[in-house]
């Protein structure tokens, strides 16, 4: 529903929050934080700054929701609440942040962003990756099936498998190059030792906010109430170790030594403005099955949301150059909608929780310059990428970092970002 | 390490502990039970009765470990304790359950289990399910792959991928049999419905004790440190979803409905006197790599327990006839061990935490007698089993039961068991 939160005229009294890429008074993402002499907390993100949500709650400033769920250390609970609570929690701390007559009593309750330490916003309880950035998964098919890319079932299934919650972290806290088992294509043996193929994803999160019963499957039409917010998420992928463990089970080392999320849900509320059509099927694919069908999301449920890669290396960074843009493309190149990605999850009676996060999948767009993987840009490392101080890359090399960003637009709304999802690679120890 | 509390000799106060065929007192595995007028709390199993745990340790008769860990809701922080300390509180428990003198003070503390409640034994944040059952993987690929039944990485690599945490419930709690996309052989296109070949998967499941941090693997010397006790666990896998669904990513939804566990913790210092050598690999066969290889491992890290599946179906209840045996075998029929399958999980860094529950995957013996799910036993569904009742089955039909159990046996010990792993499978709603 687009209100008065979406109102492009709409500025905060906190001053460098019009304009803000990411935080501007209209997107007003959650998340967990702790200022520099303090415990973790909620709060929220505007402009260069972070509202102490759980101590305004406390001194009486908010009170739309119960004091108990905003004094909380994860956002689980909040997430969980129905969506015309957290719609009203939403309108309280646009009100709090654009009327000038607040400043005095909310100020206090502002800290600089870059003073705070940012957490994981949820306990995730499961994690789930998808897959289906369709162009990821034709590149990456061709890459090991030249003949038969896309396998049949892609049309049908919303293909996902389980990842890790333990390993994920969000943004700023450094991966470890994970070690694990490859063998050449011209031995018989693997060997064990560190990853040589180390890559990154780019790909959409997605918040579960209420949950379902076990046994008791979410009707597509319903599924949306389910999506509490996004995120970015880079779901590092060692590719080697993935190529030899993976059959038949599918990934498992490659993937879960780490995933990286950007700390700040951006709610389905939010990103009300920036809901767009489904893309159409090409002629010749197969309708939705109705259990995956509803009109009114493939009306609505895909997203104005531009995803980017950036890399920076260890001497980029001694240079003082900025990050190199890696990919850029459109959210749109998505198969299947979060809808359907939930209703599909929860189809056989599997239990959704408040705070479990499900992953896109790989975002790739239909052309090389919004590819979302190195193993898609160097063609399975076949080709190298030159960065801007003459170094060439076919996987991730210690020392780099990866970047992800993201920006929902529409004409004539206010454009809102992700923030940062970054990570750094240390050698292996 | 075998001490006192495996004495053969020893006999417990509580009189019907004695010869009881899962829980004498050498025994004295850990769950999270609730009396019929109280909350969940953490007792301990002893003969047919729960001792309450937690009100014991509050009333001072258990102060071998902090209080506070023995009056949470989990196992978690109990099963995290450093080897010694579990020790020390498994001594004292026999102490209070052998010496006649406490009888007076501890009966108070005692209920008849079946008057209690049975739950999760822990908080489970993360559920692998690994594949360590060579005669399982060569029986299910040679359904699929008559001529490649074991994948070249099979003997290298201790195949596992994540499963599903939220939907793990414990004994006695029905599912609903899932619903699912699956596709006949002879058509284009897939329905979704019932699934129509709904099986179950006899495995062991360890539990996780002390963890490790994120980017700190696990040395296979320190991996048994690791592993706090054992259960039984059910897989229930919809084999129809599994086939069209689980390419390239492996199975999801296949799997994820429900999966059911024995809810007592056999802990490992219960299971010292059954330790027995790992068996030796098949000439040809590839040594363990060095980080899966440790001597003492290789010879004391397999298990001498008997695992055994039956079914129960609704007709055979009606007569008034016992649960009829589908299936025997032992438990050393798995080509990694627990601590092989712990240290894989953290070779790259991926961190355990303490309540995580890795499931060894379907333990099949060499000969149809021991063979651990029903798409072995029936062949893919292509030979019936005839029950006692004259129904048969290819596969689990709804109101069947299926319960599997263990036992552990060595020579001058007395048996331990593990208790009931049962659930009824409910028609589709």
């Amino acid at each position: 529903m687009i209100d008065q939160t979406h109102d492009a005229a709409a500025t905060s009294w906190v001053e460098r929050a019009n304009g803000h890429a990411d935080f501007p008074v209209q997107n007003l993402p959650f998340g967990i934080f702790s200022p520099a002499d303090g415990e973790p907390r909620i709060g929220v993100a505007i402009g260069d700054s972070i509202l102490d949500v759980a101590s305004a709650a406390a001194a009486g400033l908010i009170s739309v929701v119960s004091g108990g769920i905003l004094s909380e250390r994860t956002l689980n609970r909040m997430l969980s609440l129905p969506t015309a609570d957290r719609r009203a929690l939403r309108h309280r701390l646009f009100a709090l942040l654009t009327d000038p007559g607040n400043r005095e009593t909310v100020t206090p309750f502002l800290h600089e962003a870059d003073s705070c330490t940012m957490y994981l916003p949820a306990a995730i309880g499961d994690y789930t990756d998808f897959y289906v950035g369709i162009h990821h998964a034709n590149n990456v098919g061709a890459l090991f099936r030249p003949d038969n890319p896309l396998l049949p079932n892609y049309k049908y299934v919303p293909i996902g498998y389980h990842g890790r919650a333990s390993s994920i972290r969000p943004s700023g806290v450094p991966l470890v190059r994970p070690k694990g088992q490859r063998k050449a294509p011209d031995v018989d043996a693997p060997i064990f030792g560190p990853c040589l193929r180390l890559d990154y994803e780019l790909e959409l999160g997605v918040w579960i906010g209420a949950g379902n019963a076990l046994g008791a499957p979410i009707p597509i039409a319903d599924a949306g109430q389910h999506i509490a917010g996004f995120c970015l998420l880079n779901d590092w992928s060692a590719r080697d170790v993935q190529a030899w463990e993976y059959q038949p089970l599918g990934p498992f080392l490659a993937k879960n030594f780490q995933s990286t999320i950007s700390p700040w849900i951006v709610t389905a509320e939010a990103l009300a403005p920036f809901r767009i059509a489904q893309p159409e099927r090409p002629v010749g694919d197969p309708a939705p099955l109705p259990y995956l069908y509803d009109a009114h999301d493939q009306a609505t449920g895909a997203l104005a949301i531009t995803l980017s890669a950036y890399i920076l290396s260890r001497k980029m960074r001694q240079d003082g150059l900025p990050a190199y843009r890696l990919s850029e493309g459109p959210a749109s190149n998505m198969y299947w909608t979060a809808a359907q990605i939930v209703a599909h999850h929860a189809s056989n009676g599997c239990n959704l929780n408040p705070g479990d996060l499900l992953g896109t999948g790989t975002i790739s767009a239909p052309t090389s310059d919004g590819y979302g993987s190195l193993l898609e840009i160097t063609r399975g490392g076949k080709e190298s990428l030159i960065l801007p101080t003459e170094e060439s890359r076919t996987f991730v090399e210690d020392g780099d970092e990866i970047l992800l960003t993201a920006t929902a637009h529409a004409d004539g709304f206010v454009s809102i970002g992700f923030g940062e999802c970054r990570a750094m690679v240390l050698p292996s120890k």
